[in-house]
């Protein structure tokens, strides 16, 4: 028997940390769970209700679409992009995926060949890497600088004959940072001057800090020349469940990435797009409430910080969903997130996960967005008090 | 700029088909649309009113759930199709995917490495060599035999040290023909000799007209060396638009497809698997009925074909959704399909879609599910008075 594509690579992480929890006691203490980027609450009723009238009443949300999405969701996605970026993207620059991990895919299917090489700084996200491996791409990791931000002298360093696309996340997952304008700006120059793609991935932008366009990069009339620009509806609009993503790309590669997407899925769900397309209407105010929210949470974060630093913690990077710690433990991440489950009754993704192998033992990744003020206490209370027996 | 894995395959014929109808005035004649296999009414209205009570009431139908699917529905499938095949398959057997397409390209992701070979009879199922194409795989043709129907011993000739799978569709798309036990079994007993995988699309298997099991694989305790099973709900409870297929395959290869699943979408949507799931539990008498309507359209065609007969047209396979038939103008069949929209208000796929290129000139498909007995009257109407200019 034959594993191939698939054998290059690591088993899901968030599924193998759920398999931590097999056989723990956590009737005492209810477990913590910051694994995974989710929310827990569904959308909003108004939404829900929506959809309620959607399935009775709307046939076509039952039967096929087209392959790159409804139109008018790639409209509104135009339309809003054009006015949030300050450029010109038109519905022929939107695809929309079953979710923003197929985007990535998709991406990467219009750029590489076996034996490609893609650059992705580190700490990356898992399912960038996996995919990578899978489709025969290497994966040229980047060490981010401090602060957890990329630099793009370094990556310049880093470029080949076999180089297709610099990869940035940001807000940025696991790290939680924010790449400020001139590092995107910085890595648009070197990927346009090295003809390379800039694929950038903001599924985390509706909870970014700072107001205004995170990057300057539509603005560039030749934009899609570099840039390949992912998103997800699920964060914003609590759609985990509904998989709709998008993609925003020069409407040469859009072409290219109908194929992909035609073949992986047909189209992506048509009640999900309509849930999304109804989030973009109606709950902008909504989102902008939930914004405060998490940014209250990574408030809490910074808040709480202290005291762990006192036995040794840090905090490397925090934003969007996540916080980024360095545990002062003498004992590897892996091993470490599953004491802690045992232990603390506490599921966090260690740093072993987000780096190259031998990387990451000194890390945990907190997805504090699915934990309001009082668990994000009860969480730091529970970290305090530990200690690897 | 580059366009790699996608640059090896051609668009989707799906969507190639519909630019077709661009510019094209059918306020006369309205068009017959009998190029994909979709169903045009929605589901059922009582499941739709299921899932309006869920999206409401389900906080769980938004969120992220398990890579391989909802473990109720695995569940069901597993209990279902042990019962229908005879054989043992439990839980651990299934994955819940994306819609079909999704399965293969799962399956061949653990099956194969660039510059593989797997064989697929022709006409093919054109998604299937779009994605070899992309996964870097070698497409081995095997000519059938009389009727649509591959031989086993013909494919024994084509198997060298790359083979890694053996694809069959039945019944089959685009020919409509469901292979006899005999001939499926066959092919296991060839995979199992060369220590190939046996990939056999079921796709159609609910409007198979024969009752009992199609095949007796599962019955074979160790049907896991050999078999992946792929399967589809979209057809059996009108759910194209909500993206739900599965897998069944042995657990380890099922530990693999995790992988690939996680990588590309995460999990399927969790609404479209409870339709599912609510299909499986209550629609059984109603999909018998479907099953029979369709029996009735298949009939229709056979009735019909005697006046295409006269000018020289061929039924070459009937059954399932599709007919496949052979024409008889001097004209390619990819430029006669263009003509028919023009010229008779009809739109079919092409044989050329489903051949390796430079054959499939004289085919065309018709999916005839989507179309009553009325429709499939009209159709025959308009193909007996064409005559290409």
């Amino acid at each position: 028997m034959t594993f191939s594509r698939t054998a290059t690579t690591f088993p899901p992480p968030v599924m193998e940390a759920r398999r931590w929890l097999d056989g723990v006691d956590f009737s005492d203490r209810p477990l913590i769970n910051v694994s995974q980027a989710a929310p827990v609450d569904p959308p909003p009723l108004a939404l829900r209700q929506e959809l309620a009238r959607i399935v009775v009443e709307d046939d076509e949300s039952h039967l096929y679409g087209p392959v790159l999405g409804l139109p008018f969701l790639r409209e509104r996605v135009a339309l809003d992009w054009s006015a949030a970026y300050g450029g010109s993207i038109s519905d022929d620059n939107v695809a929309i995926t079953s979710g923003c991990n197929q985007a990535f895919t998709a991406a990467i299917a219009t750029l590489c060949a076996e034996g490609d090489e893609v650059i992705l700084p580190v700490p990356y996200y898992f399912n960038h890497r996996m995919w990578l491996d899978m489709a025969g791409v290497t994966t040229v990791p980047l060490t981010a600088q401090a602060g957890l931000i990329p630099s793009a002298e370094d990556a310049a360093h880093l470029i080949t004959d076999k180089t297709r696309a610099i990869v940035l996340v940001t807000p940025n997952n696991p790290g939680g940072v924010e790449y400020p304008a001139e590092t995107v700006q910085a890595f648009a120059d070197l990927a346009r001057r090295c003809g390379v793609a800039l694929i950038i991935d903001e599924t985390y932008r509706d909870f970014d800090s700072r107001t205004g366009a995170p990057h300057p990069l539509f603005c560039d009339p030749e934009w899609g020349d570099t840039l390949i620009q992912l998103y997800s509806f699920s964060k914003a609009y609590r759609l985990t469940g509904h998989r709709i993503g998008a993609m925003i790309a020069s409407t040469e590669r859009l072409r290219e990435v109908e194929k992909f997407l035609d073949t992986v899925t047909i189209c992506p769900n048509q009640l999900g797009q309509r849930a999304a397309l109804w989030g973009m209407e109606n709950l902008g105010e909504w989102l902008a409430g939930e914004r405060l929210e998490i940014l209250d949470r990574r408030a809490a974060i910074e808040e709480q910080m202290p005291r762990l630093a006192e036995k040794g913690w840090q905090l490397e990077g925090c934003g969007a969903y996540f916080a980024y710690l360095r545990h002062p433990f003498p004992l590897p991440s892996d091993e470490l997130a599953r004491v802690l489950v045992r232990d603390a009754g506490v599921l966090t993704l260690p740093g072993t996960f987000f780096m190259p192998q031998s990387g990451g033992t000194q890390h945990l990744r907190i997805a504090f967005a699915n934990v309001d003020r009082a668990a994000i206490t009860t969480l730091f209370d529970r970290l305090a008090a530990f200690q690897p027996s």
